[in-house]
């Protein structure tokens, strides 16, 4: 017997039918004789709802009672899983944020778990009843509704699993499990059984968007089991194998340092919404690049990938990226407060640019993963336009034109290639 | 300065453009000094649209997770005034039934208020905000969401008044005010600036479905003064005059015993519900009453009027009604279980009849009121079927087709009518 942490997104508690779904693999895990916490986000299209309700009365609702209504998404979606468990004849109770409770700071729309208090789920999980959690949602110290923000819910379930000391927290999406890169680029694109949390952490925040950033932070922080899986998949029968190595989904887990037998690389992220801004022609000067990038960040417009070239004749070019929805607002700034101050010859955008980033813990042991990729690249000639690196990551900038066949070349040098070319999956992105 | 507890319906609340025109109205009370504590109801639709959401589920939903579910309807209502008001300058707080807490047992779907907190409440009030709380529900001891039944807003509203001694409850709804009768039947009907609990109670239960009948026992019993009126009307400014005597809607307090001057009569009620049945012929000994109404008890059909004709020749006519709803199912038990039993000639149904109702307090100091009553329906030809009385009231069944013209002719007889033969509102059915 196992204590499992469940979680259903919205897609996943879309319809009353797919509400239906869900309780019927509770269900199977229950008579499996494991305790269930199951934790689920509001109806999909619900949240939407009620935004735009708020939004019809004030462009800026204010916090705390957007907070004690969007929250009711969720409460709806515990009512009615709780519901249809009782309907199978599973014993089944939900408990709100609140009721849990779940409390966190006062920073309402994204508020931080600070404790759980486990003593109701313990209790009715003793009892034999499944215990539904709302997610996305929690209660601060004057009693106050707060919510996580969008994608909340996986930091409710990791939170929960941590507290209850679960022996897997279960992510159930849409997708089937992480993969070494969007299936819709290549159809060679690879299920993996395992990756790291630091894997999945760069993979998430290069917009593999699967897994909430900060639900992946807290399982890795608290060291839970982390699984993602599809609630579609009806072939999820309850029943683990030895020491829960089930081969379905894929487990997201600490490094276990088995090197030997694990690919260099896990896998293969790019991100869509860069933009590239070059400042040509500045003097090589100390404190330039701090007159550049201050009056940025005083925009709250964030930073990703800096490079500045060697110096040429006493001027040098600096380059680094933005959002690509900040990137006008960038070039305003750079325009009128910063171009003649430092003396820069031209300011220069470019939106058309895409992040291309290797990811894999096996790099650390193995020189040579950056010369590979970029002897690949250059035999497909794609220009690298910028680089930067991390521990377990290399990423570089190039025109968006490339992206399918840098990241294709890439699979198949890195030896991510799966065997059959079809892809079963719709996508990660 | 006054502390007004306000209390708006569905329909009050049922569109984005009514919660703002609610707002307005708060801001108005709130702008002129007064602290406002204000009870809502969810948007009209709402709570039937979760319902059927459960519905979909389960037949009989788990009466616990139905309420943590329709609960939500009003935590949306709170949160959108709220909001309303902010941005409309006032600064306004909304708390659910639990959240204050509103205390209750834990009968789900029809729970009974056991205590209130008043601290938050007054915190906040005396802060200047506007408090808005979630009608219709509550918490139970172990935290569980309760909710109170339908209409249960009233009761919310009454409540919060009781606990925090407001001068007034406001009652806001789609009529404006308690009329000496339906003035669908009567265009002669008048508004009642004024009338008892008790009167309230009488009308309230025999069919004018203007409040319910719990929120006025229960501001009877704790003497908060209640005002039916209109969310509709737009001549409401938040003033008051002289010691809260304003002439808006209808104002609901104890008897304060100056008869002298008013009406013996303060209104008509009717109800359309009724159904009689009449066992023909039986045996006038002890116990046979007893035997005719204990199976229809047993069975959860509620027995309003009863009469029990004089014996002749040794026998007897039990009459008495019931609701329609019923007549069918009592019909049968009575055909089946009684009949032979106690040796009855005949058991005859007549859904055709509707009890009319003559309601006052002037009544206990007046004889001559039956007699009035019963000579007007004679000159009318209005054959009485059967007579019950209370302190406060007397109640005659009569053929349907007589209901207009018994209420017309009992309105005139009793000096109800008002001078102007207009009626200005839709009705109170």
């Amino acid at each position: 017997m196992a204590l499992i942490v469940q979680k259903y997104g919205g897609t996943s508690m879309g319809s009353i039918d797919r509400i239906k779904h869900v309780a019927k693999r509770v269900k199977c895990w229950h008579d499996n004789g494991h305790q269930t916490v199951v934790v689920v986000s509001a109806m999909s299209g619900e949240t939407n709802r009620l935004i735009d309700l708020a939004h019809q009365i004030s462009p800026n609702p204010d916090p705390r009672e957007y907070d004690q209504m969007v929250s009711t998404g969720e409460q709806v979606s515990i009512s009615l899983l709780a519901m249809a468990l009782k309907e199978a004849g599973v014993d089944a109770v939900s408990y709100t944020g609140g009721q849990v409770a779940i409390k966190t700071d006062s920073t309402h729309n994204k508020a931080r778990i600070d404790a759980i208090d486990d003593s109701k789920l313990k209790t009715a999980l003793d009892a034999g009843k499944v215990v539904i959690v709302a997610g996305f949602q929690g209660v601060d110290k004057q009693g106050n509704v707060t919510t996580l923000g969008r994608g909340g819910s996986d930091t409710t379930g990791v939170a929960l699993a941590a507290a209850l000391k679960a022996d897997e927290c279960q992510i159930y999406t849409d997708v089937d499990g992480v993969y070494t890169t969007d299936p819709r680029i290549t159809s060679k694109a690879k299920k993996l059984d395992k990756i790291t949390f630091e894997e999945m952490l760069e993979m998430a925040s290069l917009g593999s968007k699967v897994l909430q950033i900060r639900s992946v932070e807290f399982a890795g922080k608290y060291q839970v089991p982390l699984r993602v899986l599809s609630s579609f998949d009806d072939n999820i029968d309850g029943k683990f194998d030895d020491n829960f190595k089930q081969n379905v989904g894929t487990l997201i887990t600490i490094d276990e340092g088995n090197n030997m037998e694990k690919a260099v690389i896990s896998g293969i992220a790019f991100n869509r919404d860069e933009a590239k801004i070059v400042v040509r022609g500045v003097p090589d000067n100390p404190g330039v690049a701090s007159a550049i990038l201050s009056p940025i960040g005083r925009s709250n417009i964030e930073i990703d990938m800096i490079v500045q070239n060697i110096s040429d004749n006493g001027l040098t070019d600096f380059t680094f990226t933005v959002h690509h929805n900040d990137l006008d607002k960038a070039l305003h700034i750079l325009n009128t407060e910063v171009k003649n101050d430092i003396g820069a010859k031209a300011i220069i955008g470019d939106d058309k640019v895409v992040k291309v980033s290797l990811v894999g813990v096996g790099m650390r042991s193995h020189a040579g993963v950056a010369s590979t990729m970029f002897q690949t690249l250059a035999e497909n000639n794609i220009n690298i336009e910028m680089i930067s690196t991390s521990e377990i990551k290399i990423s570089v900038l190039v025109q968006e034109q490339h992206l399918e066949k840098a990241v294709k070349s890439l699979h198949t040098a890195f030896g991510l290639d799966r065997e059959s070319g079809v892809s079963e999956v719709a996508g990660l992105d």
